[in-house]
């Protein structure tokens, strides 16, 4: 929908929530000039509520509200015995998913706001890709050939001489990081056998795990990586065959394994015959450092690699891979051709249109500044003004900062005033995969608005306040 | 990609497949001349193979073949051991995804050659939705408002008055409808436990059935639906909550269920508390009769209704939805969540776009006369010049004949005699969830090339015949 078709739909949409079945619209005209929009876009508008069955149309009389039949509420009760427990209690819908007002101070989103995304180069790859005669076409149910081969170079780049990096044929396209996640865990994990995942971690790779019919064991990370001691106990004791972790800038903690932790926690990894599932969510988000895949350390196969796009190009961009070496993208690729048979090629296109353009290096370029300077305000901002709160590392990259509360501290209460105060945080225990080790918050610096944040951090403060 | 540029970079990548490693391209100047394009096209291409990690560009000298580092085959052998026992025996990626060469008569597909595909249309709105500030934004879990009552709408326009029709609440977007076959059968069947089928049924089922770790249980079907009086024993034998069917023109046998078979079936299945899982593929592509859908005879939420685009519309346009009434829909949305999060919001839009065009309408009343000129001239085809395959129905709708062969057939054999001699056909046997009740073959009507069903059917004869 262009915006301002979309636009009237909304407003008479709105209209109708409020309105009597049969009641009569607004004519043509009306809305012309009530929307200051051309004849067409209502017309346009009024074509999409009537597909949508909310209007109906009487040629020569005018535009009418759907008579909506009597609505007697049913009883779908039966169906609770039909479905019985579910395969595994999923969480409920993120806090970081939930939409904020626009004007609210959203300081709980996992995105970063539309301004540091590379919009106009992802419309111009959108609309070039849809001109071309391939990407209306079913493409290879492993992704387009160029688009494997960019994201295997790009680990290939980084991998030191010795070792052999990965080719194309090492990769498969997922429709996003959240799909390669479920996927990998199905081929990795038996159900209701463990999966150790850093603790605290991505709430998403959590629902995947618990998806998949994995169960979550959380390892213990310090200031350096995952202590390698506590993980060469679990991976003995559970007899886990898998580890999930995010080496660079992780979510939430924000923390950068150093090369030699890296190392260590490869061999331990690699000791006990298990894979290593790296998680690269941030690796165009740095900031201060360069990430360095753990990916690039290793042609014996104990690395799968999850890479995507959706995060730093587009949400509309449902485009990821998976690099996997050995059988295991065997697996890999029979998983998600059962899942999905395979990922749009419009979408594939115009993410290679994107990274073959020059714009897309020097917009990363100008992002890394960006990001600097949002993570350094809102650092600064907690400092003076929300001295309650505890951070413990400025990362050195991502988009968020993990904030510790004072023991005993509520945090959904916390997030329930600081909302009604207009300011969107998320409490940090989604982050963990058991219990929370203490309370915490997650702050999004990649918001809109940062000229608020110092305003957002005294908002916060007296939320902590009203418990203390 | 444009089309040239995506041209030169197949022709560069073929000559790079036979050149040495540091080989140096020819010119910029020569491939221009070459490929008939202009250097702006060349040098996106060369880009293209640069970011891929096959050329590297040495400013002022020239273009050349990566030096690849010594590939030393590695050995991935412990991953056996880690991967252990698959949780599901997947089939092989289906006979119906192959890709034909160019000059093959290909009658082996599921999906309509893009002639008959509403292609100028889907282009425009993509082109349309890629400039709308909307298609860039994260659109909710369950999907846009506007496409989820569209759906619902097609439903409830068709749904008796004494019964209450469904709206968008009712409604999941999803990526496809192998996407929505996997959640469903996820949120309505336990691990191990069995799922009835019609048998035979579609391919991409009985694969999702196995990757949500169901157990198929097929039910035979006659010329009007399922046999009520078998189903209503094997819903009591295995005591399975779930049915699996195609009732409008099923993908293989062509059959639409008969109205009141499909009340017998229905209340079969309601009489057991089961759900009976409508996979409606076959909507768009009504020749003689029109499809009604067995969920707009329902309002108690046994009818779980599954409706795909992507077929009809674009292969690119990955987007479908499932109906769901009662706490199913809640189960549905849990698993979709965890599963992809949400639906690229640029392609809900475009498919927006195209069903509130008029030309979607006008495209589909075209299509039908077109399907039923392919089908018959298929069909006479085969009558006239394959006596030995028997063609028991020719379907009122959909894309396929079903041919039954001779007693004593191999059809895989039959499959390869016809390829070698041009003509691409599917093996019935990927249809049966479990063995196959006779050799068969699929044959697709609405594949490219119409005039060359005669000779495709003399070929299929031939084949044959070398087995008599």
């Amino acid at each position: 929908m262009d915006n301002s078709s979309s636009r009237i739909v909304d407003a008479i949409r709105q209209w109708i929530d409020t309105a009597a079945p049969g009641a009569r619209l607004p004519s043509t005209r009306q809305l012309v000039a009530e929307h200051a929009a051309s004849p067409v876009t209502v017309q346009k508008a009024l074509r999409t509520l009537a597909a949508a069955g909310l209007v109906e149309s009487r040629p020569g009389v005018g535009t009418f509200v759907r008579a909506t039949r009597s609505a007697r509420p049913q009883d779908h009760g039966w169906q609770t015995a039909a479905l019985g427990a579910p395969r595994s209690s999923l969480p409920r819908v993120a806090g970081a998913l939930r939409t904020a007002p626009d004007d609210a101070q959203a300081l709980h989103s996992g995105y970063p706001e539309p301004g540091l995304l590379p919009e106009r180069l992802v419309r111009a790859a959108l609309v070039r890709a849809a001109r071309g005669t391939a990407a209306t076409a079913r493409p290879p149910a492993t992704g387009l050939h160029e688009l494997r081969a960019w994201f295997a170079a790009e680990v290939a780049a980084a991998t030191p001489a010795h070792l052999s990096g990965p080719g194309a044929h090492d990769v498969v396209v997922v429709p996003g990081s959240q799909s390669g996640l479920t996927s990998v865990f199905r081929a990795l994990v038996a159900p209701g056998q463990p999966l150790l995942m850093e603790s605290p971690t991505y709430w998403g790779a959590i629902l995947a795990a618990h998806q998949a019919g994995a169960r979550p064991v959380p390892v213990a990370s310090d200031s350096e990586g995952p202590d390698p001691d506590q993980l060469d106990r679990a991976l003995r004791e559970t007899g886990a065959r898998a580890l999930y972790v995010q080496p660079s800038y992780a979510n939430p903690t924000g923390v950068q394994w150093s090369p030699d932790r890296a190392a260590t926690v490869l061999d331990v990894v690699r000791g006990h015959g298990a894979f290593l599932v790296e998680d690269d969510w941030a690796h165009d988000f740095a900031i201060d450092t360069d990430p360095l895949p753990v990916a690039t350390q290793d042609d014996s196969g104990h690395v799968v690699y999850l890479r995507s796009l959706t995060k730093s190009m587009s949400p509309t961009i449902r485009v990821g891979a998976v690099l996997a070496r050995g059988p295991v993208l065997e697996r890999l690729v029979a998983d998600r051709s059962a899942e999905s048979l395979y990922v749009s090629g419009l979408l594939q296109h115009a993410a290679l249109e994107v990274l073959s353009d020059p714009g897309w290096r020097s917009h990363l370029r100008r992002l890394r500044g960006q990001l600097r300077e949002r993570r350094d305000l809102l650092a600064a901002g907690l400092r003076e003004h929300a001295p309650s709160l505890h951070v413990d590392l400025v990362p050195a990259g991502g988009l968020h900062l993990w904030a510790r509360l004072p023991d005993g501290t509520d945090p959904e209460q916390v997030v329930r005033d600081c909302e009604s105060g207009g300011v969107w945080v998320t409490a940090g225990h989604e982050w963990f995969p058991t219990e929370p080790s203490g309370p915490y918050l997650r702050l999004n610096f990649s918001g809109p608005d940062p000229g608020g944040f110092p305003s957002a951090a005294r908002t916060v403060e007296e939320a902590l306040r009203r418990q203390g």
